[in-house]
């Protein structure tokens, strides 16, 4: 699926001009689109409107005794722990801890106590490795590479195939190398593919054997329950599949409420087994007294419960499906059965990847621009931004309204075929 | 001032026989009070209850054209700079950016940095330094020893003089060592004497030579705007003196208003110069898409504007003043003149540092918590927790009510002069 278009576009010289002219109408529309990242539309923002308001004067006492409006809690209140585990994290409460705004912020975290002390397992801190590796399934999040460079960590690129990553690859590199210290994972409507991995994939990255005894899986749950419809694909379970195949410590588990209620303004999760958690809050303890217990407070009567929650979502949802709708329905249109470029049409999440002529993304982007249509950099959604058959592209149908997507969507065909013509 | 108690008590043998008589009586009376930490009082905390709506139904706009509702914004909103820059950091809004909710991991992130990649100056990270030292001002800050054991950072203990640390210990260390990489600093209201360092004492410490190019002052200003009374001290202008000096990127300047709104719902700041807040963005935008930003104009519309600020800082002030006053009046009565104990009469802050017969402070904490009144631990103000004098002790009256306060504070007294009896 995300293998590179082989068959060329069958357009004949005659259609490159009339690409032209067609893109030069699309110039000359004057158009001011930004998809460049994956954000909510201010519709979905006012879902939040009752939230700006809260916690209000609640006489709200939790059960741990840690007054909310004073220091303390270290862990996280253990009703917003409960509130929110299972749903965003596939875990009981006891084995989360609540942290800031920021699930990647969690991620640099994590990375950093490991290069500084070690994790549960480690021989010695990463930092003193003569080099540490990730894996990195492509195409995916351009900050987890960024976080990568920042730590001067080597990138291993895997392709995304529909069901996760390609674990005949990834089994080999881990077996066979210690310095593989790690491995990003976005689990469920992956950015940018949208792909769930499939119970084979998660119970084979639980099981399979790695040569560092320290390695982890960095699960970057970041769309947990950003279905896109009512029919939502269940959390893997990948802490118990861990324990099971006798690796309790591998998985590091991330989840935000920044998509959820308002980015920036939400809560960040960290959960893993107890062994991990102990490390997590230890380590954690040195740095800050807390996390905000106001906000933790604030999502709690937000939400109520779970099923709060879910028709939170369900919310967000009816917004957001119509527009990955308009994208798939723009591009089928566009390029049709031609194979000149593939889609995914994910069930979950803020992505779609389109994968055009080899050869052909950056000029596709860069064209795009030149009409008024940023997208995501082609190359963001690999290392180094250097996708090596230059073709991934990354699209975000979630900000803008639904004619402006359709513009934009025809747009980037466009400028995806004229691409393809002008290398021909 | 906080050099240990030299002479000792002129109790006699029967006295203590009265003080044992006493301290029975005390333990007799069932106390339960907690002065272990320096947190705000329910009455304080009850001044940000219009914050807890906050920021409503706002149609506020940011002139950075940044949406507060939605991602964006690493340095922070313009307005919400402006408004506690001055006041908190003693630095323009252009030099400073807000972090999350704790200055402290601010500090803790700051080291992070420095240790993976270095600081403006450095030859290489910190982490490949063969050791590392900080200058630790005694008596201090328990929470910046913790941030140097988890950095198996060296400390090394200076003196506190009524003037801030003793500079002529300070200059020949840092003058003469390169591994001397770093300094706390609490420069007013110091956590615990209540110390303010003078203008002489800032003026040294901007100017003096570092054998390390790179020696940073952690300039932790947490009481900037915490006065007792109206007489407000000012900020000390740490950055223009170091500017000025040839020394433009020695200070990293830190602050928060968990102590003027809540505790761990509030906002963290770092400021320094132009380059270092280049850096300290330039490292961070690794770790997050930004701070939260709802709570920022959650302040904003708290606070309206500087006069505000002071406002609300008078209304902790005469919760707080009471309670500084309480404590002196049982010390005076207790100790009276006899030379066996001396305290700090802060003129802000929230602590006052007890210094009392050398040997005596941890004998002195658990006998006060037989009696049922926790106190911090002795050795806490020192670091490793090791008082050499085993001297000082550190007390925090803002949390317990005036009644409670004065029982605590004539307890505490009272097992302080009974410690001293049993050694004698």
């Amino acid at each position: 699926m995300h293998t590179p278009v082989q068959i060329d576009s069958p357009l004949d010289a005659a259609s490159r001009a009339e690409l032209e002219s067609r893109y030069a109408d699309l110039c000359s529309q004057g158009l001011k689109i930004n998809m460049t990242r994956g954000v909510p539309s201010p519709e979905q923002l006012a879902l939040a409107k009752r939230f700006l308001s809260l916690p209000g004067e609640s006489d709200f006492v939790s059960r741990d005794g840690v007054d909310w409006r004073n220091y303390g809690g270290l862990q996280g209140m253990p009703e917003v722990r409960e509130l929110f585990s299972e749903a965003l994290l596939g875990l009981p409460a006891d084995y989360v801890a609540v942290g800031e705004n920021s699930s990647l912020a969690l991620m640099y975290e994590a990375l950093s106590h490991a290069f500084r002390r070690g994790v549960p397992g480690s021989d010695q801190p990463w930092s003193e490795e003569a080099v540490v590796k990730f894996i990195c399934p492509v195409p995916g999040y351009d900050r987890h590479f960024s976080i990568c460079d920042e730590f001067r960590i080597e990138m291993l690129p895997v392709p995304m195939l529909d069901s996760g990553p390609d674990m005949d690859i990834v089994e080999a590199l881990v077996a066979g190398d210690p310095s593989i210290k790690g491995m990003w994972c976005v689990p469920k409507y992956s950015n940018p593919c949208g792909t769930t991995y499939t119970d084979v994939t998660v119970e084979r990255l639980a099981a399979m054997a790695a040569a560092a005894p320290d390695f982890r899986l960095f699960w970057d749950n970041a769309y947990a329950v950003h279905h896109l419809s009512d029919e939502a694909t269940p959390n893997q379970d990948i802490t118990g599949r861990c324990a099971a195949a006798g690796h309790p410590n591998r998985a590091f588990v991330f989840a935000s409420t920044s998509k959820i209620v308002l980015p920036g303004a939400g809560l960040a999760f960290f959960g893993s087994s107890p062994e991990n958690l102990a490390w997590w809050l230890e380590r954690r303890k040195h740095r800050t007294i807390g996390p905000d217990k106001v906000n933790q407070l604030r999502h709690l009567l937000f939400f109520g419960d779970a099923d709060g929650l879910t028709q939170h979502m369900r919310a967000h949802s009816t917004l957001l499906a119509p527009k990955f709708a308009c994208v798939d329905r723009a591009f089928a249109q566009a390029f049709g059965d031609t194979g000149s470029a593939r889609w995914t049409r994910p069930a979950g999440g803020y992505f779609i990847s389109l994968d055009i002529t080899p050869g052909c993304a950056k000029r596709t982007v860069e064209l795009a621009k030149q009409a008024g249509i940023a997208l995501t950099p082609a190359g963001a959604t690999h290392p180094g931004g250097r996708d090596p058959h230059d073709a991934n592209i990354r699209i975000s149908p979630s900000y803008v309204d639904l004619d402006t997507l359709a513009k934009a969507s025809h747009g980037t065909a466009l400028c995806a075929q004229l691409a393809a013509a002008e290398i021909r």
